[in-house]
């Protein structure tokens, strides 16, 4: 990441000292003589106040997360603030005059694929509560997949029947309308989510709107690149179902790599001893999972649905298989690599928007761009929030249940669709001669519905009356957090260090595996309440892909408790004896299954 | 670092796709026509594969590790590997023919001092022991100061010597030879290091080299530095004086800021409540570290000496300050960075020894070079050892007393002077005619070193009979390994659990501080023996640098009983009360100080 910082700051500062030094006082700049770039020692100097001042920039946001977190403000928060950072020092730079404002800093969207969003997604993957994710898997599928495709479609159709009235100047094709209404449907799950964590909001609301953000993401990106493919093409009415053909293979295979990846990772750490050596091992679990995003980009598949999914399967099946230490050093990077790249995204963001030069900003069309997000938002949620009550009812055979998704969760889901940096990134990929001014459009709606969705989620909690404080309210904010397990007794913490006293054994015999899983389940359990209830799980959309369509694969899933029942029993007696380093029945004693 | 990776990967792909695809086989490569870099989409998928590709040279590379370490095999070392994979890959890009062969890989030394580097000095300052290194520090700084200064002077001379023949027409002035006796006196503490860890070999030998090593870099940049700042200048026997002088004046200064920086961070955490927020707190630690580094670069002093004793400073003082978590995390995270760090500048050493297409190899200078580095660490190591054996014996008054560092030490010290990639990084910023052969020369003996030494350290203590096996053998490599404490009893983990409750209290009494500290300084004590004889630091060179001169600042600190007692209690009595958080007297009853 410092690299990236190292060339925005180099963009930035070269800038910055063509000019007076007035605009940043408080930094002894060297000369401008010295800055010739041929020689490494001046360079390196040069690029170190370039550096200094970007994680400047990020301290001051990690700051301002901090007091707006301990003074309880609602009002504004901390992406906002990162934003706004941003835009101070890209503004100084816009303003100030020289002969280098080309050099100035772009949003490079091969530097946000490939080093800022890995680590993010990554993390949610490890990090996903399992068992609410699972549980609530229908739900979220239903916002994921048909509402992505809802919103995109509305905005392309709104877009482009806007700009078929020629008021700007302004004509795209309805393929580019539908690009553009795919980079603008992906939601961002930073913001709200840090706000949600902060309030500890019902988990079942914040598990739904979690995943439609996170599998959002992947399906807009698969979304726009299928666009692409139809860029100069001309779209017949097949070209529908060729793109939702493509769609779908592209989800599932990727899927496929990313399970996959992290059973070569379980099995490779269950067969080898690499535990024993848990600082080669921690290394290994991370750029391995790397791999998975770069090895499924790198085949035109999508890396996101590969690491998120990669994540995930390391955390049900690699994760007891390692050692202690790298259990805990993969929790950690993994949150502090996310941190990081979340903080920078949204300084960035701020920062592209002044400094970007090719931008053409069209007012109307931001505006009107800005409407319709809200009203395809609109159309996604608010009919699918009534299918999916329906197909609850239906399922539970009771027509006066209550509702699975009532309407103040339903207001908020709508809320919570404050668009991100993933959105920008695509946006970068939007071909053709109205390219700036689409990526202008998508720039500043995406910063504005930060502002002002993120501005005024945590009052509009309060406004719909969401049950806030579901979680015991603790002095972390972490979860993991080791100084404060949450249902630990004294007695298991000391039969847990008692039980991983065998791994000092030299003679590593197979024996000693089953006591670390023993002690890696139950300091799980402290922290995961029934990580295990995962074992719920569907059998996902690899088994439908190929079947009747959309519609039913959605049915399916939701309805799907005999299968969620056969794969429980598949995972319990086939996977786990294979994947990980016990024997089922050592593990049912330890009491880490809860009866289903 | 990965875009580190991503630079050298995308010139490395963009080189290999050039030609033929027979040379990767086993990845599909999409059609050449796709990698029209314009075009965000694509551009990000070629990427990919590079990415891809270099991270399986980094998997490999830990694969080795593993491997070579679970086997017990002593001929071949992880780095030696690290390099030839690197080589392989590097030979593969020449040998292919093509028109980007000046795109390809270089090695970048603007990356590798902000992205690569930084992460091993953090490391090795936050892991230091301290105890062991502070009581050989006489010592340690008599090798890394004299000594590196001895070492660059022989060889700047030989090779002046050489050069002034005209046997290869080169012809260099004494002022630059003695920069590649700089550059080529900067020791490289990976390789050795681990083989020592691996073989539990004496602390007291251990730290030596380990001081020296790190030290050693600082100092040899800052010497390099100097030497160029008089590359147009006429050289007077006055510009000697004036270049110890600035080489002195910078070593305190950014001594001092380090150690600012690390009381900084101690203070900030005592009055804050940041520890609340164990994610904020590890990301603050690991970005406010980092500052200290590129402040120091970019105020022309030196960044690792700063970053190193920020390191320092953070463990001995901040540390007790942070939450437990950020404890661990900051220790796993800062580990996690090095590895990879180190074991790339490897993979990348190798990968430039065939990529850079600039070099000029003068095969006779480069076997001088290599004589000659051999000669110098000869003139430095045993002359310097003498002395120390000579001033440690005046110190103990009795004429018969064992040798302070006996002949086997000695000859371990000089066999541990292989050279890194510190060297090469430096050898980049060489000037004049003559810098790419120069620069050849460097890289190659940098390499043969670590092949030749490296590969035969581990016979070498066979040889020499050097105790072995010192630390009670464990099954893990990492003192601080959670899994195997060391002299925990079950008691004070628990006590110890009990103790960091009170974090969960949501009031934020004052009172709440004193436990966590209890709770630390016990972990602490299971993992770092005697982290708190700590207290007997010297004062350092600060107080000395503008005295009398070198020699008798070094005497002063191998003498300095005195005040080593004066630093110890005003450590104890005026900086530990007002740096961390706890009452002295309450911490006297922890336990944790060991009477000296």
């Amino acid at each position: 990441m410092s690299s990236l910082l190292l060339f925005a700051g180099k963009q930035l500062l070269k800038r910055a000292l063509s000019d007076d030094e007035n605009e940043i006082p408080d930094v002894t700049i060297p000369d401008s003589d010295e800055l010739d770039e041929s020689n490494p020692v001046t360079e390196e100097i040069f690029s170190s106040w370039a550096l200094f001042i970007l994680l400047v920039l990020l301290i001051m946001a990690l700051f301002s997360s901090y007091f707006l977190q301990q003074k309880r403000i609602q009002a504004v928060h901390e992406t906002v603030l990162s934003i706004f950072y941003g835009m101070i020092v890209g503004l100084i730079i816009r303003v100030l005059p020289g002969h280098y404002i080309q050099d100035t800093v772009t949003f490079n969207s091969s530097y946000f694929f490939n080093v800022l969003l890995p680590p993010i997604i990554l993390n949610s993957g490890y990090e996903l509560h399992q068992a609410n994710f699972f549980r609530n898997l229908g739900t979220i599928l239903m916002f994921a997949i048909p509402g992505t495709f809802i919103s995109a479609c509305v905005l392309g159709v709104i877009l482009y029947v806007w700009t078929s009235l020629g008021l700007e100047s302004i004509n795209i094709s309805f393929v580019d309308a539908l690009s553009v209404g795919a980079t603008l449907s992906a939601t961002d799950p930073v913001t709200i989510l840090s706000i949600f964590n902060a309030y500890k909001v019902d988990p079942k609301l914040y598990t739904i709107i979690f995943g439609e953000s996170l599998l959002n993401d992947a399906i807009s990106i698969v979304m726009f690149e299928t666009c692409q493919k139809f860029h100069d093409k001309e779209a017949h009415f097949s070209s529908f179902f060729e793109g939702v053909g493509l769609f779908l293979m592209i989800f599932t295979i990727s899927l496929l790599i990313g399970v996959l990846i992290g059973i070569i990772v379980a099995l490779m750490l269950k067969h080898t001893h690499i535990r024993r050596y848990p600082q080669i091992e921690s290394c290994l679990v991370l750029l391995i999972a790397y791999e998975s995003y770069f090895f499924s980009n790198g085949c035109h598949m999508s890396g996101i649905v590969s690491l998120l999914f990669c994540g995930i399967t390391l955390k049900h099946y690699a994760y007891y298989n390692m050692s202690r230490r790298t259990q805990i050093a993969t929790k950690y990077i993994f949150q502090l690599l996310a941190r990081l790249s979340e903080n920078f995204i949204f300084v960035y963001l701020g920062l592209a928007l002044f400094t970007e030069v090719e931008l053409v900003y069209k007012p109307m069309l931001i505006i009107v761009t800005t409407i319709s997000i809200c009203l395809s938002r609109w159309a996604a949620v608010f009919p699918l929030s009534r299918l999916t009550n329906w197909v609850h009812r239906k399922r539970s055979g009771n027509p006066g249940a209550a509702d699975e998704i009532p309407y103040q969760y339903q207001m908020m889901i709508f809320w919570a669709g404050l668009r991100g940096a993933v959105g920008v990134a695509l946006a970068m990929g939007i071909q053709g001669e109205f390219k700036s001014t689409l990526l202008a459009t998508v720039l500043v709606v995406v910063v504005l519905t930060v502002i002002l969705f993120g501005g005024t989620t945590a009052g509009m909690l309060e406004v719909l009356n969401i049950r806030t404080g579901c979680v015991a309210e603790d002095d972390s904010d972490d979860e993991f957090d080791i100084e404060a397990p949450k249902i630990v007794t004294t007695s298991s913490v000391l039969s847990n260090r008692q039980f991983s006293r065998p791994y000092s054994d030299n003679t590593g015999s197979r024996s000693r595996q089953s006591p670390n899983f023993n002690s890696a389940s139950q300091e799980d359990l402290l922290v995961d309440d029934d990580a295990t209830n995962l074992d719920d799980i569907p059998p996902l959309v690899p088994n439908d892909a190929n079947g009747p369509g959309l519609v039913s694969t959605v049915q399916n899933i939701i309805t799907s408790d005999d299968r969620s029942k056969w794969f429980q029993s598949f995972d319990e007696q086939v996977l786990k004896p294979v994947l990980l380093d016990i024997d089922p029945s050592t593990k049912s004693k330890t009491g880490k299954d809860s009866p289903n």
